[in-house]
């Protein structure tokens, strides 16, 4: 399938710096933000049709369209659901997507300078929260002179960020589609995210965060992480379908230590491939921000903040996915049901697994459309 | 709990030697092959009362009671199913462990030293496969003049030594016990085998598996993977009410990049002990013999193989354990069933996960104790 919006750029932009930090949710401080992003349609006259991609760990500015020097057959991680025609409609809607705080794909994060020492950040930069991300999404909102969104949008932990969104800033967005997340992540999903964060933390070149200055990077560790998250993406069931048992290039088994699977064979692509595209230190920090998310902690402060607003919900897990399965979803539907927010939940079937919310699957992508519907029509603007 | 056979000692015997080497299924061989083994009861006049038990990746031959210089309140790995009254009752039968081939207990493997250079095998030590396994469990009998056991019983990879060991010596086994374990593992079974063996692998320390000599070890990697694997020892259940989301030795969290919530503790915990008294080449090399085993990969050859036997199968699989569900049970008793063996098939409710089989359930007890009285009573000795 081709792009949908074809060629485009990621711009940049300070939103903090000088006498206006960025003020974290934890106290801390960081100098001087610089934000990555891209934008896909137009901002109609009123300004009411913007929608926000919250993208998740491994994700960047660049949801749809290619760059000139990209590969046009491969487009931006979530082409196939933003575009003309498509749920995300940029005939009609203002698609705007931005690389998140701590990340390392142009927005500041701990591969950026810190003004105060001349020297990349590592792990001197600031523990960040989701609400610290979501921040950061308005700042850059307020540049573009966008008050309210139509939808702010996302699966996993972007999901986490339009939840947090529509929690801390009533008012500030008609719809949020919650895919894929969790609203507290479960001791086994912790444990995971342990063991990633440890494989990292242990690889010699990794050297307490600062790899950036030493030719050497945590490469091995990076890329054990990424093995590891891929196992909890994909589901048992498409991993038989997708490998079984099969023998990487051959009929019979090698019978060693090296690579003989197929699926030892994905596993290790997936690793090399990441490491080559993503910085160990935003792993970490991205990865430590889903551990301590609950925006649901203090469910009364919660019934007031969505009481203040009006944001509709729509909430979708998918039926395979077992790191944040359709009883997360339950509960985050049910925790704003409880906090008397209108939410629509729907288990979409899909042999995909986690990372079923970036497959194009009908009926998930159906549900999006007609929500988005739903919400341009109550706004008074065209729909798809 | 104490232990119900009390103090035992681990014998040591050389079961292949000089011009009798150990011959593999793959055709290589080892010259020499020492076995670490314990046993507890009295084997009867006409040496029909013996158990064999099987153990699993990370266990060895103190299977029951304690050590002179070991703690008495932590007995052998399987204390509570062995024992006057226990399941596998020592009042009545004549219960072997031994550590398996390719172990780091007493059981030549890697670490031991190769006659032909003076230095421990390391990576030069051949691959091996779980009837390897078996050939060095029957070369023990052998030395002890045992002919036929009464049973062979193991969980996960101990199941997979009784299964095989039941389908290549068709007359050897009047029962085989296979608990918690596949025919064949997944491709998500083997995606968490490959994550850890490259965990191991890619520690710096594990220099191409010769580390015995260089006063360092992969720990950290060999830490690694046992935390991977505790993940799937574990079910997401008995981790949810064990950890939840609490904090270590805190109220509220840290925020940081340590260990925080309980369940991080945990699994430090678990891969620190590990290093302690286990091999990183011992567990490659077991770990492969788990991905590669595939009993019923020639049908018509397995049924002719029980055709010529006369072996019970009790099968029993544990409804929380995701590392080998309930399916992968159920695919050993059918194909079992179809190669014309008497099955009994019996998925036991428990909160534990895959480490289920080490828990003394009362109705996983009881079915185990039932089974034996059954094989005892058609071997015409007393039971339980």
């Amino acid at each position: 399938m081709p792009s949908g919006v074809g060629l485009v750029e990621t711009r940049r932009t300070v939103v903090f710096d000088g006498d206006r930090p960025l003020r974290l949710a934890s106290g801390g401080e960081v100098p001087k933000v610089e934000v990555a992003y891209e934008t896909y349609g137009e901002l109609n006259a009123d300004r009411s049709n913007a929608v926000f991609i919250c993208h998740a760990l491994s994700g960047d500015a660049n949801a749809a369209g290619h760059h000139e020097d990209g590969d046009p057959d491969r487009p931006g991680w979530w082409d196939n659901i933003i575009g003309p025609g498509r749920p995300f409609d940029t005939d009609h809607f203002f698609v705007i997507c931005a690389n998140v705080l701590g990340g390392c794909k142009g927005t500041t994060g701990p591969s950026s300078i810190d003004p105060a020492t001349g020297k990349p950040y590592g792990l001197r930069f600031p523990l960040i929260q989701v609400r610290d991300l979501v921040t950061v999404h308005r700042a850059l909102l307020a540049e573009l002179g966008i008050e309210r969104l139509l939808a702010a949008v996302g699966g996993s932990l972007g999901g986490m960020q339009a939840m947090q969104w529509a929690i801390d800033h009533p008012g500030e967005l008609d719809g949020a589609l919650v895919i894929a997340a969790s609203a507290r992540l479960s001791a086994q999903n912790i444990a995971f995210s342990a063991v990633a964060r440890e494989a990292i933390m242990r690889d010699p070149d990794f050297n307490g965060g600062d790899y950036y200055e030493t030719g050497k990077r945590p490469d091995r560790g990076l890329g054990l992480a990424r093995m590891i998250g891929h196992i909890t993406y994909l589901s048992e069931e498409s991993m038989r379908e997708k490998f079984g048992r099969r023998i990487q290039d051959a009929e019979l088994p090698r019978y060693g230590f090296d690579v003989d699977f197929q699926v030892e064979s994905y596993l290790h692509y997936q690793g090399q491939s990441f490491v080559e595209r993503f910085d160990a230190n935003t792993y970490l920090y991205l990865g430590r921000v889903m551990d301590y998310f609950n925006p649901f902690e203090d469910p009364i402060h919660v019934q007031h903040q969505i009481e203040a607003g009006d944001t509709s919900f729509l909430v979708l897990s998918f039926d395979s996915d077992w790191r944040f399965s359709t009883s997360h979803a339950r509960e985050i539907a049910a925790e704003l049901r409880l906090a008397g927010a209108p939410v629509t939940f729907r288990e979409i079937a899909s042999p995909h697994g986690h990372d079923s919310f970036l497959f194009p699957i009908p009926d998930y992508h159906e549900t999006v459309t007609g929500f988005m519907g739903r919400l341009a029509r109550q706004r008074g603007i065209a729909g798809s």
